[in-house]
């Protein structure tokens, strides 16, 4: 919270001369015909960063480039950091090699290897080689780790001494004007060895209160830290028991390789609820509209393709009792009925399920505990739901033994689907499946057969009263 | 960053002697039933403070009453802030007014304020009656704002000073015993003047530099803030944008109340995301299995119950067309294929307009444009799967013109699934609707009338070909 700038950037008044801001674009576009660079950075200069992305995105995407190659660095890689990771790629890969790399240098560390880790190699090769040899070889470094680790998450730079140091070359270069102290994002010193390994950390109460001359292995403490393998859930952990800004980051030889900070593993959490939210709906590589259609449409037909085959394996068991749906052609009426409303029961389960394996309080070893709960919901959710559609059924078609069998097949399938809802993802995770992508299909096709078969065998069974 | 511990909390050798690491509740059983508060509390610093909620929550109610009791109040203050909301007031509301009492004075002032809010009244009463009075008026005080503005997402403390200060206090104050820094969560001194108005922040580098005697208003720049009902969103774009820890609140007088920071933004994001994602399956309530068996029950009843009505309206369109069903009962195999395809189909988009909305690169004014785009993807897909269920039913049955019923109709209703499902978030939002809880249900619906209706009247017109 330092040097805080004193005006709003958000001033109405100042917006409504440059552009409208429904449409802010008109006027971007208006400004890169014009090859006016200052009016389109004064624009993005006043709008919200989100908003500012949101007027990127509804350009065309060459149209995007040339914004971006227009606009200072600077700006432009507020941008890049602003938009979703697979967008940001995107973003950068169609711009020149030296465009790009200006940008780059601009990112904070740990987007710039996130970036780079997952742009082509050919773009990525040509990008480092505009860009300081020294900072390349660091981008690289960064990009080799994976996304959900320490070393994923992590900022390069870290704001260590040597072991030789004192407190008085702490307040040197914490007062010294040659670096942006913001870029260790609260960091506290920490002190390497000779080797470069972590062996302490000084708190800023030692700092205030200590001697210039004092040596810092003098008033340091032992610090907590992470190596580069440590998984994100266990980073979480660890901040959540503890009021840290951060951690540092050890490599397997116990050197300092960089600094984890709580606002990185807030942000991975966020997306990663986001984009498993996307995936249980069939949605991947985090579409946004401003993506090609040829990919956004791919992408939504491999899911659904998919889909079909299941929806053929539920529909086979109807063609099995055509002959039943012949004799009582009302029951066509309630199949989809059934199948739709057990699905919701299943996936309510699904939901419920996710989040507790989200928030780790449930565990692929609790299949049974889980199922056990759920049978209850499923059983008092049946009978109310049995009944009600039962009821419907025979007001409706003024035959009692039809709605006995549809409210009867609706409430043995609500237990089925809740209570399988519930276990299906645990058994996915326990067999390393994609829970959020899987499990709303696999339930669903359960829910259909088991469903249309309970509707047409109990109707099967009751013929002579049904017709 | 300071002072941290130099132990891993979790030994796992340590942890198998007290407790099986699957089941550790069993081993919190025995000691409540041996009456050993210090083993209880033992188990819980050995555990991850989530695997310490989950064991806690596999309990019986009573039984988690009894521990919490048991447990030193700080201890069970951090299980307190590690649960949902709702499941923390659950925790709270059904202990002893002087246990809740002690445990509630240890939370952080947000979480005290969002869980004080919550309880009934008389609950409320009767524990703020048995905390300080002091502390009882600042948590009533932080309670009156609402969850989602920066009033409900502040703590009350503030690392405050007067004009009148110097640079000595600071630092007498930062390296004071008496006072635990943690819990300003890194915040910079803030200067007030003799009203309590904000006028000033102090930066690090300041501080370090300027003589002890200098009045801090000699050295203080003035600081960027929010008011009491700044809406997180507004928080978060300004947090995008600067690399600030947090910003002081000030009241409608330009008071300093509060601080809020990066973390509790992001952490409230977070949950936001994760109760959407659990609201789109119609479970409300961030619903855990841990919560009274009948409560879950009920709320994920209203919601099914509700879908009850809307499937009888989508089933009424087969019910005026059970003739074409009885001259073709193959139509009845189709019919859940074509409304489970298409729902499938509009619920992708969705997914991308809820992220999109949540993201702020779509607002409730670009309507027209996400149609436009969203029909480019439905026609496509639309053709694909049409041709693709088209052949199924054409081998299936061995008549092309059922196919080609099928596959037409599952062809347009996938356009009409798809441009309305991006449309309808946005129309909900527009009219101030949850486009989350509302979205599904009224897409499906929609999809389903128009399935049915599209696969019974193309039956209809082509029949003397397909009998």
């Amino acid at each position: 919270m330092t040097d805080a700038p004193t005006i709003d950037p958000r001033d109405p008044e100042e917006g409504a001369r440059l552009f409208d801001p429904d449409e802010p674009w008109v006027s971007l576009r208006e400004a890169l015909e014009a090859d006016d660079p200052q009016r389109l950075a004064a624009i993005f200069e006043e709008l919200s960063l989100s908003d500012g992305l949101r007027a990127l995105l509804q350009l065309e995407a060459e149209e995007r480039t040339s914004v971006l190659a227009a606009l200072p660095p600077e700006l432009a890689a507020e941008l890049i950091t602003e938009a979703p990771n697979e967008q940001a790629v995107d973003l950068v890969e169609h711009m020149e090699a030296g465009d790009a790399a200006d940008i780059i240098e601009e990112l904070d560390s740990d987007i710039q290897a996130d970036v780079v880790g997952e742009l082509d190699k050919d773009d990525a090769d040509a990008i480092l080689a505009e860009m300081e040899p020294e900072e390349a070889a660091e981008v690289l470094r960064l990009a080799e780790y994976d996304d959900d680790t320490a070393g994923g998450l992590m900022i390069g730079e870290t704001f260590s001494f040597p072991n030789t140091d004192t407190v008085g070359a702490v307040i040197r270069r914490l007062t010294s004007e040659d670096e942006d102290f913001e870029r260790y994002r609260g960091q506290h010193p920490y002190i390497i060895d000779e080797e470069g390994r972590l062996i302490g950390v000084v708190s800023l109460r030692n700092l205030l209160t200590a001697k210039r001359s004092t040596a810092l292995p003098d008033i340091m403490v032992v610090p907590m830290s992470v190596t580069t393998d440590t998984p994100l859930e266990d980073i979480q952990d660890l901040l959540d028991e503890h009021e840290f800004l951060g951690l540092p980051v050890i490599d397997s030889e116990g050197k300092l390789v960089g600094t984890v900070s709580r606002s990185a593993i807030s942000d991975a959490l966020l997306e990663r609820s986001e984009s498993e939210s996307l995936r249980r709906q069939g949605v991947f590589g985090d579409e946004l509209r401003s993506m090609p259609l040829i990919l956004r449409s791919r992408r939504r037909l491999a899911w659904l393709s998919a889909n079909i085959i299941l929806n053929v394996i539920a529909a086979s068991v109807i063609s099995v009792y055509e002959e039943t749906i012949a004799a009582v052609i009302a029951i066509a009426i309630f199949l989809p009925m059934v199948s739709d409303m057990s699905g919701c029961s299943g996936n309510q389960s699904v939901a419920v399920s996710l989040r507790e394996l989200a928030l780790g309080l449930t565990k692929p070893v609790d299949v049974f505990r889980v199922w056990a709960k759920e049978v209850s919901v499923g059983v008092i959710n049946g009978v109310v739901l049995g009944i009600l559609i039962g009821i419907v059924a025979w007001i409706w078609k003024g035959n009692a033994f039809l709605g006995l069998v549809i409210g009867l097949a609706l409430a043995i399938n609500t237990v089925i689907a809740v209570s399988i809802g519930g276990v299906v993802p645990l058994l996915l995770k326990r067999f390393n499946q994609d829970p959020a992508v899987a499990s709303g299909p696999l339930l669903t096709t359960i829910t259909d057969v088991a469903g249309f078969f309970l509707v047409l065998s109990l109707a099967t069974l009751m013929m002579p009263l049904l017709v």
